[in-house]
């Protein structure tokens, strides 16, 4: 199937009209870079992180899950390095008073790869066009603050996290020692991370409230490039596997010299999203700078005891870092296909099975009864397996298209003939193909058809 | 089966030991009223998710479910009253300096319902025992504060969400608009909230950090106290149909006098805790209150169209909010039992199967091979529909315990003789009955014996 090259308008506007993403707080005029997840959003979401945790997690017998808190103590934070390094360079442009990230104005990072003494210089203000009128570049901190209990004092001071990584870093010890692991192993989490960002915009893809799904996964020193490797290679394994289009990925390992002080090297698994290539889920080689910083800003010992040798060792840790949003984005934009039919252009979402957010739709063919119930009984015992939803309302093919709109793999239709027959049709979205099945093996008919 | 009375510290310490729940930040000296949830408390959690958004959310044609932002505009906190209603009232005693939430103090309830013009008067202070020293008492707001944004002032400030339900009435219309449901229908909701509570402790109980899950469920003005009614005796339902123990429950009706400014009638049901009686899961008849604020701060129409009587209404709602994490220490502590066996004490948690974190755990008898390995594969297997463990260390006896005290409903054995009848163990937690089933009927005993 080739997909139609979908703009993001289309995305935005689909999502909104059948309940996949809206604007957060619109009656108030929306909120820059907060967006919120419709009915079918929420069940799309839960599919991709239900995915992702079946499959890093409670299918590899080395991997187990964590949830730790947003709100941490803040020395976690200067521990990590977050309070001076987690910071955006912010410039204004004196003569039309906005505000912008340094390295998100054109030319920026080039000349600062050049090595110019003012890489600032030269370049014209994206808003106004007017060249050289740029304050100083200074750092701000894109933690979102916030004061715990009754006094806003510096004592009293934490920020909401920004990443759900330092999290396993700061459990570390707490879960080797309940949960008795060997490396290599991981542990995962998936949850809510804040980023006070500056530069907003592009939907869903750049959020100031986002969702993360990491795993650390720790290694033994020496073994981490073969590790490193393999989690590169996964990433691009998982997405097609789930239905992303290959020819819109790519791995794109960072140069050397633009590495993050922790890192020994990362990649980045890119997709090509309307306004260009973007990061998705970054694999970075963390070494053992986590687990050294928390130990030292700490005083405890975070280190693993290896049997053989007998030795207190610090492992390397390799991350894959995917964000939920993102993730979701992707699968919404290679799923989007659009096919000219008799009525016009029919509209289809071709999720793979395990993510589409309703699996099955059971539609009576007429609102009379006993079809009306025959179908909303069909409905109750089906969703006890699938989640699957019942509709009533206007024309057969008029609802067909409206379950082709959200991606939903298979209609099953309740005409006048299931009284005599005991039969009903299941209609599948992508080939349009309608098979006659008996009720009595209905379940086992979409089981096979979805493949689960 | 009598459960053994248990107390918050047995199952605080069994917590951290196996993986359950950890304190926040531990190697910081952890954060007040912040936990983290382990390896087993992150599934017994999700689980606990699960049941409620597949019997509240998949099952229910008429429920959509829907995920808001943590953070959202300020002006919904103004319209919803939050900000100026949402206080506790502290004082300090003058003596000590210790601060108390006044309505925590020992009759400090009593002596408002008294209408004492001083209600402070003649308490004792619960620290020094210095009566009558209190400073007045003054109102602070427990949203937690931020700065959406580079500038901290007033115009970029907003709070973090107390709970999730005010998501449900700003994206009413949205919903309404993309989901086509009809009245009475509801929209759910889980997600993290935050409140500065100043009276901490509890273990998990009192949070300020915390994760809800809640159900806006919008009916025709008049037909509300029914649903109240439905909405309440269904509350105990579900705790009971997943393993809580009737007699741990009770349903209480707030008094008239006592009811929230939005609130025509709330009970809650709530739980004996070793503390004492404490909420669990509250069910409000929240009126029209919230449609109607919102529609008066944002100027939008917040109507349901009545399509019946051609009128534009205003839906009443009642609202069943359960806190996660409360609903996992009931759980926690119904589901534990000790009883003597001839190694001492037996520790047991007797999950409901559709909560326990593992499912099935697969033991080899012996690390030889063959049996290493075809244990492993069998874990593989059931991995792919069952959350499942492999244990190879310690003694038999040893390892079923630790799968007793993690709540386990089964254990698989691979023996020696395996090899040769083409069949395993199964072990059951409750009875410790074996059986033998052959390898080709695993999977299906295993359905038989969970229900699922």
């Amino acid at each position: 199937m080739q997909a139609t090259k979908v703009s993001m308008d289309t995305i935005v506007s689909l999502s909104k009209r059948r309940g996949f993403v809206y604007p957060s707080s619109e009656i108030y005029g929306g909120y820059a870079s907060f967006w919120d997840y419709g009915p079918m959003g929420v069940e799309l979401k839960r599919n991709i992180k239900d995915a992702w945790w079946q499959d890093i997690v409670r299918r590899r017998p080395e991997v187990v899950g964590l949830e730790t808190s947003i709100i941490m103590h803040p020395q976690v934070w200067q521990a990590s390095g977050h309070l001076q390094n987690f910071n955006d360079l912010l410039v204004d442009c004196r003569n039309c008073k906005q505000r912008f990230r340094a390295d998100h104005l054109p030319s920026y990072e080039e000349n600062v790869a050049k090595g110019l003494p003012n890489p600032l210089e030269g370049i014209a203000c994206p808003n106004c066009g007017v060249r050289d009128q740029w304050t100083d570049a200074r750092p701000f901190n894109t933690m979102f603050k916030t004061y715990v209990g009754p006094v806003e004092d510096e004592a009293n001071t934490t920020y909401l996290r920004p990443e759900t990584a330092q999290g396993m870093f700061v459990q570390f010890a707490n879960v080797l020692g309940s949960s008795r692991q060997k490396l290599p192993f991981g542990i995962a989490q998936m949850g809510k991370s804040f980023r006070n960002e500056i530069t907003t915009g592009n939907f869903i893809f750049r959020l100031r409230e986002l969702e993360q799904m990491e795993l650390e996964y720790f290694v033994r020193p020496g073994d981490d490039d073969h590790w490193y490797e393999y989690w590169r290679d996964y990433t691009m394994e998982w997405f097609t596997g789930l239905g992303a289009k290959r020819e819109n990925l790519r791995l794109r390992p960072h140069d050397p010299a633009t590495l993050s002080h922790y890192s020994k090297g990362t990649t980045d698994l890119e997709y090509l999203f309307p306004f260009g290539w973007g990061e998705l889920w970054g694999v970075a080689n963390r070494t053992d700078f986590d687990l050294k910083a928390h130990s030292a800003g700490s005083g405890q010992q975070l280190t693993y005891f290896d049997e053989e040798t007998r030795e207190h060792i610090v492992p390397y840790v390799i991350e894959p870092a995917l964000g939920v949003d993102r993730a979701f984005l992707v699968f919404m934009l290679d799923a989007y296909d659009e096919e000219p039919d008799k009525d016009g252009t029919r509209v289809v979402l071709r999720f793979h099975p395990r993510l589409a957010p309703v699996k099955v739709a059971v539609l009576p063919l007429s609102k009379k009864e006993p079809l009306a119930s025959t179908a909303r009984e069909l409905r109750d015992q089906l969703s006890t397996r699938y989640a699957a939803e019942y509709d009533e309302t206007g024309s057969i093919g008029k609802r067909y298209r409206r379950q082709d709109e959200i991606g939903t793999p298979l209609c099953v239709t309740v005409d006048f003939q299931t009284q005599e027959d005991n039969a009903v049709t299941i209609r599948d979205r992508d080939s349009m193909s309608q098979d006659r099945v008996p009720l009595a093996e209905l379940e086992a008919a979409i089981r096979a058809k979805l493949g689960f």
